[in-house]
């Protein structure tokens, strides 16, 4: 355990977060991949990170369970709000947002952090896509990064945790074309809202539509399996 | 459900947040109670938060499930980890700092909050006997504050948000004297760090002697039963 070659990095099984791995492991770093088993729709997406923290050479992969299904208030906790695929609005904010995911996603790895030594922790929240979600853009990672260099014991003893998010302001494109030259095996990974138990994505939701115009704007061929 | 009247109260089952909770009730506030079965060690003192919601009028209780034992690195969470009864330190963290998780039950409150409309989350932090607790501290729960206030759809609204420590700073003899003022019936709560399916003290532990110590400075019966 050494604090500067350790990171945690948050990987739900989607494209955004595997190619962050990919990023953080081609900086030479140790990663322990984190995932959390939040009461989301499908356990598909668990499997993909699975897969994806393997695929990627991740040093360690846990799953944490936290069951934001007792919190509800979003489509993808509440079985009784229907996921949109409308398509996204500008300054909208989707009903596909829940509550406080992120803040709580990164007080775990936080922790994962500190009893492991690490000194970053990468999240693959992007802020353009989807614009809508609060805790995506960038004032919220630098609040929760001044949070956790005060919230720990690391803290105290006055050594800084990093919070990266590299993607943030990147297009879906962009994020495709880095990973796939970073070697990221995107068929591995999983977007759709409303996935299969086998991984296969619906087409239609906001996720899918997404996923599919960052293929096209990357030139390279959507290798998602759909249904 | 109105944003000014409704509180989340992070509720343990010992006595600093069911005194929190009275002083929440006497601000006339609707208090809902939220509680975290985080892998600690005996449930009893999820019990006890059960007990004291209802005894102090909450308007909701929940029990929300996330396991800090996948992240070990604490005695209240890793078995392996003796759990402390020599006396507090002062400058030192002891073994029963559980990392980021008021952190945890911040994020998770913090969800909560948001989906009911709340605007207050209640905390009951306590910075005087746990120095060491790195998230006891008043620079922790403003920083939490301030995070608050850009990770979610209310803060984007505009609408602030509030984390309320209002015994950060007390003393037990203080926190036992006020809540005892406000009807907390303290025989209700579990404080052992190691209590007993029944909720009964070892009365050795960190935790077993502070709260001793303060009903002796509140000059007030210890009603604690011990095994």
């Amino acid at each position: 355990m050494s604090a500067d070659t350790d990171a945690v990095v948050l990987l739900s099984g989607g494209l955004d977060s595997a190619t962050v791995l990919a990023i953080a492991r081609a900086q030479g770093l140790r990663c322990h991949a984190l995932s959390v088993r939040y009461g989301q729709r499908h356990s598909a997406e668990l499997v993909a990170a699975e897969r994806v923290a393997a695929h990627l050479g991740a040093a360690s992969h846990r799953i944490v369970d936290v069951d934001l299904r007792a919190i509800g208030g979003s489509s993808l906790t509440d079985d009784a709000i229907a996921v949109p695929t409308g398509g996204v609005t500008a300054g909208v904010i989707p009903s596909t947002y829940v509550p406080a995911r992120n803040t709580v996603f990164l007080a775990i790895a936080l922790g994962h952090a500190e009893v492991l030594g690490a000194s970053q922790i990468f999240l693959g929240a992007n802020a353009v896509d989807y614009s809508g979600y609060p805790d995506c853009r960038p004032a919220f990672v630098e609040a929760f990064e001044a949070l956790a260099n005060v919230a720990t014991r690391r803290a105290v003893e006055g050594e800084r945790m990093r919070i990266m998010a590299p993607i943030i302001d990147w297009t879906k494109g962009r994020i495709i074309a880095t990973g796939a030259s970073l070697g990221v095996d995107f068929s591995m990974t999983v977007s759709c809202y409303q996935a299969d138990e086998a991984g296969r994505a619906c087409g239609v939701c906001d996720s899918c539509r997404l996923r599919k115009d960052g293929f096209e704007a990357a030139g390279l061929p959507d290798p998602t399996p759909y249904r």
